[in-house]
């Protein structure tokens, strides 16, 4: 059974990124280090996770995960992972303004979708055949996935901060019962595992 | 070193309470049940953490943790727990309205403190000894003595489950530095315990 798994770091207070993204500053007015630390500064602890964060089969993104640029595509921007993505699959970026595919070296793909996430998730369930879809973020992302009742199975890194203010996971999504499947403590981040068991009533399946 | 833990249950996205309490409802428009379940359903497998939790020397809480009883003291409200409550120990109810302690069955005394949070910890401070004194919640009452760096350590019982709507944790309480001291999944609660390292440019003691 294909899962549909949505990943993202999160502060303790559920902040996954700033507001006012620029190119400079990819989380916003949120420094990442504070939130993303643990991946930094500790790989090799975390190694396990890192490697499952991308391991799918193929990815679904917002556009302001993929980069700073709005509206028209009126410049040549690949991601800010450089030349070689980490992700090794091909990934779907949510947008309204449509683009010709990227290849990228390693085996990543952007494909630029306009007819929303359904249609998204759609095509990259089709590109990852048996293995995992993940919806890699940015937080409006996977809010709209998880309202949808599209996610099968949420993984976060839970930072040991309180960051006070930005865009925040879950805000808007409203009930969702959840299942917990693991959780593990490492020095700077705490990971769980939840299975998306109801949203908003829809019975799972 | 006595110290200062605040202690909640919390849903994944935060939300300690519901909006709208009654003498009903003590956790108004949220199901209790939502966020409370692993302990009402799995106490034997959460013993050692629901012990931790009354083991304070002294308690702090707010008005609307104690009951559901508004303005003046009208009406011999002795909180929701019965004549032998689970606290044991001293238990200090922050109100702008006085009232004379209530010494309940089992050694909890309810004490009532008019000159604000932080003259009630100092109460609790003394009474505890060299115990710990327990934030007992509720939701606004852990921000304020977070935000007043008053706090030592988080307790916190993540339960699996988005709620959407209610009074949230660290609402309006600013950037906080933690360090993770533990976590431990059990099958209806994820167990978190942090050490604050710092509170809005207050610096570690």
């Amino acid at each position: 059974m294909q899962r549909v798994i949505a990943t993202m770091t999160i502060s303790l207070d559920g902040i996954g990124s700033g507001h006012n993204q620029t190119e400079e500053r990819p989380f916003g007015d949120t420094s990442s280090e504070l939130i993303h630390r643990w991946m930094f500064e500790t790989p090799e602890e975390n190694r396990a996770e890192i490697d499952e964060i991308v391991s799918a089969g193929a990815y679904v993104m917002g556009r302001n995960m993929f980069g700073p640029v709005r509206g028209e595509w009126d410049r040549d921007w690949r991601g800010w992972w450089g030349d070689d993505p980490p992700y090794h699959a091909p990934v779907f970026v949510l947008t309204h303004h449509p683009r010709a595919s990227i290849p990228m070296a390693g085996g990543t793909t952007f494909h630029f979708v306009t007819d929303g996430i359904e249609a998204a998730l759609d095509r990259a369930r089709d590109a990852a055949e048996e293995r995992a879809v993940h919806v890699a973020g940015g937080v409006s992302t996977i809010n709209q996935y998880l309202a949808a009742g599209l996610v099968d199975e949420l993984m976060l890194q839970i930072s040991p901060t309180i960051v006070g203010t930005g865009l925040r996971l879950f805000e808007g999504v409203g009930p969702v019962d959840l299942e917990l499947v693991s959780t593990r403590g490492a020095s700077l981040v705490t990971h769980v595992r939840y299975r998306v068991r109801r949203t908003a009533g829809k019975e799972e399946s």
